[in-house]
């Protein structure tokens, strides 16, 4: 079965491979790289499932292919829940800008500089949606909590990383091995939660 | 009778002058500008009630002035109420920065920038407390509901006043005649709403 997953991000394909390899190993993943001309529209929901739903949606009346769309973002307890669907432009720099990242979350930690630590809590969350050629739909939502750090450490992952950890754990999300952070990301979760529906 | 004004804002004084002028004339109003050696703290509270009762609980403790302090910020729906109690620091700028004001208003138009028009409402909100040297605490609370608009227009007010429309109006609150402004605004709804208490 041939399947689509609505992103451009290689290391999402690749993270996703993985999840179906051991839930659903009959199933080939594609990308949007892998679909021509495929028209991009901007995020306009204001919850992660409705953006989740949303993409899929639109890749399903595009490709035809059953088709899975994720969206995922950092909140922040004592922001309200914020960045939440607005990580990625967090500091309003246009996608594609260099060190946007580092932008998003040179920003955050200014806002919560006065915070008091034990309000630093913090979760990432994902909401997958699967959508069906016959309308058939799911979501599901996976959540890693944990609390925010004030200044950013380790190389790996991307994104907020750098300054969140896992509740359990003392490296932050970007100082743990893919694998390890495979095993408890938000991402993980809801992936393997919607493999098994496959 | 003295009361304190826990702020070097001189607007919110001249503000809360004409207020007390109408319900409590025999009141002389003073800033933190007339204490000497203030001391000044963060504002580590997560809600705006919060930080108005640190404040002139502060403010008492020093002075043993009654006191008044009010925080006040705007609240964006789409943002999860957002930038909240961090209006004034949202695009990390510290204070004192130039043009800070118009730093926080450009970030929150480039973050909802996705945003359906029919999701932009907002409101301004003020939380304002009195405190008393022998203990007695009043918080009152004063909102201004309305919406964004896409790009700054009026040069009156401050902060977001540039990109705001209160609710019945066509024009920004950085548009209305200070007096237009007073008698809807949070904090003249606010400062009213306490001055009934002297």
């Amino acid at each position: 079965m041939r399947l689509l997953l609505a992103t451009r991000n290689k290391k999402k394909l690749v993270e996703l491979r993985r999840v179906l390899a051991e839930a659903a190993s009959d199933v080939e993943l594609v990308g949007l790289d892998d679909v021509d001309e495929y028209p991009e529209s901007p995020e306009t929901g204001l919850t992660f499932e409705d953006n989740a739903l949303l993409k899929a949606r639109e890749a399903v009346q595009f490709t035809r292919l059953p088709s899975i769309a994720d969206d995922s973002g950092l909140a922040v307890d004592a922001l309200n829940g914020m960045p939440g669907v607005f990580s990625a432009r967090w500091s309003g720099l246009p996608s594609g800008t260099p060190n946007r990242d580092e932008a998003n979350l040179n920003l955050v930690l200014a806002q919560v500089a006065d915070v008091p630590d034990e309000h630093l809590g913090a979760a990432f969350v994902c909401a997958a949606a699967l959508v069906w050629p016959d309308g058939r739909e799911l979501v599901v939502r996976g959540e890693m909590r944990g609390h925010l750090i004030r200044a950013p450490r380790g190389d790996g992952g991307f994104g907020y990383d750098p300054i969140f950890v896992a509740d359990g754990h003392d490296r932050t999300t970007a100082e743990l091995t893919p694998a390890e952070k495979d095993a408890i990301s938000h991402r993980g979760i809801a992936f393997r939660a919607l493999a098994e529906h496959l």
